[in-house]
């Protein structure tokens, strides 16, 4: 059969995908190696991954310093920045150091700066955004983007322990109101009260979101559902280079990829989830979003591929 | 079709495994438990393990104190005692406590008695075991249980980083001479001299053995050969009681299976980790093998499939 040339084959409108949080200069030390004030952010990374699957809309704020080049970077990712606020001051900044096995950092340095008073202001246009990624930011804030956007389809939140202590009831009220959540280990406990994760899940899951996604660094990750636990590594690579921006592309890959896809079940889940991994692991082979500049479908398929590959057996009959 | 009745199926005779390393009395603390002078020891999980799946061979010492029910409970899984030493003195004593994670773990006391003199002295008939698991014991002792058997088909070590920094040498000479080896991330970085556990196990792979197993506790295993990597998860549990052994139940329990299917290509060892994560997953419900006790293989199938659903996911394709 010959394909018809004036068939128009319907292609599926990708939902958006709404990203909240931060964007920041970033002052890097590892054991061999260092960048000084390079491009980062929760936000920033998880828009850029995110950027691979669906049309991005972004929101944050960066002050009169941050650099054109950045913003120019993002936009040819196709990342929209009508949401992108610059506030007069200088842009937020965070410095750490990363120990030999790049599994625990120090924090050397945090400004807030212009982040310290932002509040978050959706264009009009992103209010019918389906698909909405709270990165790690103040509960009251997330709280305030959820009041701005109508009836999304799917809304995931990060966040961390500073807001668990210091926050909690305003973070209760975002978990009620989420569909999924992604914290590591340590926040998990900290947030449930309980030492073992399958445990602090069910406890988590208890307070809203269906969905709970515990990210273990390079232990990988675990998702509990309504339909069990599904396990992905972290795809192993010969050389780590930066750390720094993993668990948010995890987010903003597997954000991306449900956007995409359109599937929130949790099948689909845990394919966005393998999306998530192999974004992540492309994120930590160089410093800042300098490995996502030349990154390319082919390449993610094939380490798409390659994360098949790493987690298959034949079943175990007897 | 009807099965004819008179048709014999030929049964493959299964390969014996010979298991050599420690019996002990353990004294474990966790954070709301405790249990005095249980079973224990490397070899007695290892061999456990490996008996639901093939005839096990044990070799190893106690003192005149080792409780008779306990060499019962052994035969009762068919493992062949006719290598165990009871020698005039103690049993070799072990006490450790768990923090609240169960990730880490207090030495309380080592008492070596029996087993500080021990020398492996291999019934005639295990001279032919076709595969050989060396628990972490000396190197030399690992040396001269190799020096017993004849030619056998897959030879599998475990080690300590007291080994490693004090007996390398030797431990050098055991690894030009096993197939596999196994032992946990920071054994690996410590005998290879890299932090990135790929790295590791590269070097490790340079220094004899074509299969590499990393452990990682609750964070599963990774196992690196010509092949590539494979990605184990530990099977995740509401509740682990006492995690001791679980490193041996997972080496015993691959092994065992190893010995089963004779397949020790790439891929079926990729199956037999999945086995021995099933293992060590039961191992750690219970305190010493008292979860073992119960075991049987309906209960062994239902967790190995409730294993491939933990890593099952649909192909990424777009």
């Amino acid at each position: 059969m010959t394909p018809d040339p004036n068939r128009t084959v319907a292609q599926p409108k990708r939902s958006s995908l709404l990203v909240v949080g931060s964007l920041a200069l970033d002052t890097i030390e590892t054991q061999t190696s260092r960048r000084d004030e390079v491009l980062g952010g929760a936000a920033c990374y998880a828009s850029f991954a995110a950027s691979f699957f669906a049309p991005v809309r972004l929101v944050g704020v960066v002050g009169g310093d941050f650099p054109r080049a950045h913003e120019d970077l993002l936009r040819s990712r196709n990342i929209d920045l009508a949401g992108l606020e610059r506030a007069p001051g200088r842009t937020f900044r965070w410095a750490g150091r990363y120990a030999a096995d790049f599994n625990n950092r120090t924090t050397l340095d945090t400004q807030l700066n212009v982040f310290e008073t932002f509040r978050p202001k959706l264009p009009a246009a992103y209010a019918d955004s389906a698909f909405v990624f709270l990165a790690n930011i103040d509960p009251v804030l997330q709280l305030e983007v959820l009041g701005q956007v109508h009836r999304p389809r799917f809304v995931a939140c990060d966040t961390m322990n500073f807001w668990i202590s210091g926050k909690r009831a305003e973070l209760v009220r975002v978990l009620e109101r989420v569909n999924m959540v992604l914290l590591n280990d340590e926040e998990a406990r900290q947030l449930s009260g309980k030492d073992n994760l399958p445990a602090a899940a069910s406890v988590i899951r208890g307070m809203g979101p269906s969905a709970v996604v515990i990210k273990r660094g390079d232990a990988g990750a675990l998702f509990f559902s309504q339909d069990g636990v599904f396990a992905a590594p972290a795809f192993p690579l010969e050389a780590v280079v930066d750390p720094t921006g993993a668990g948010d592309s995890f987010a903003g890959g597997c954000m991306g990829w449900l956007a995409r896809s359109g599937d929130s079940s949790a099948a689909g889940i845990r394919t966005a989830l393998v999306v998530g991994s192999v974004l992540a692991s492309f994120c930590v082979q160089d410093f800042s979003l300098d490995r996502f500049r030349s990154l390319d479908e082919p390449a993610i398929r094939a380490r798409c591929a390659a994360f098949a590959d790493l987690v298959r057996f034949q079943s175990v009959q007897f």
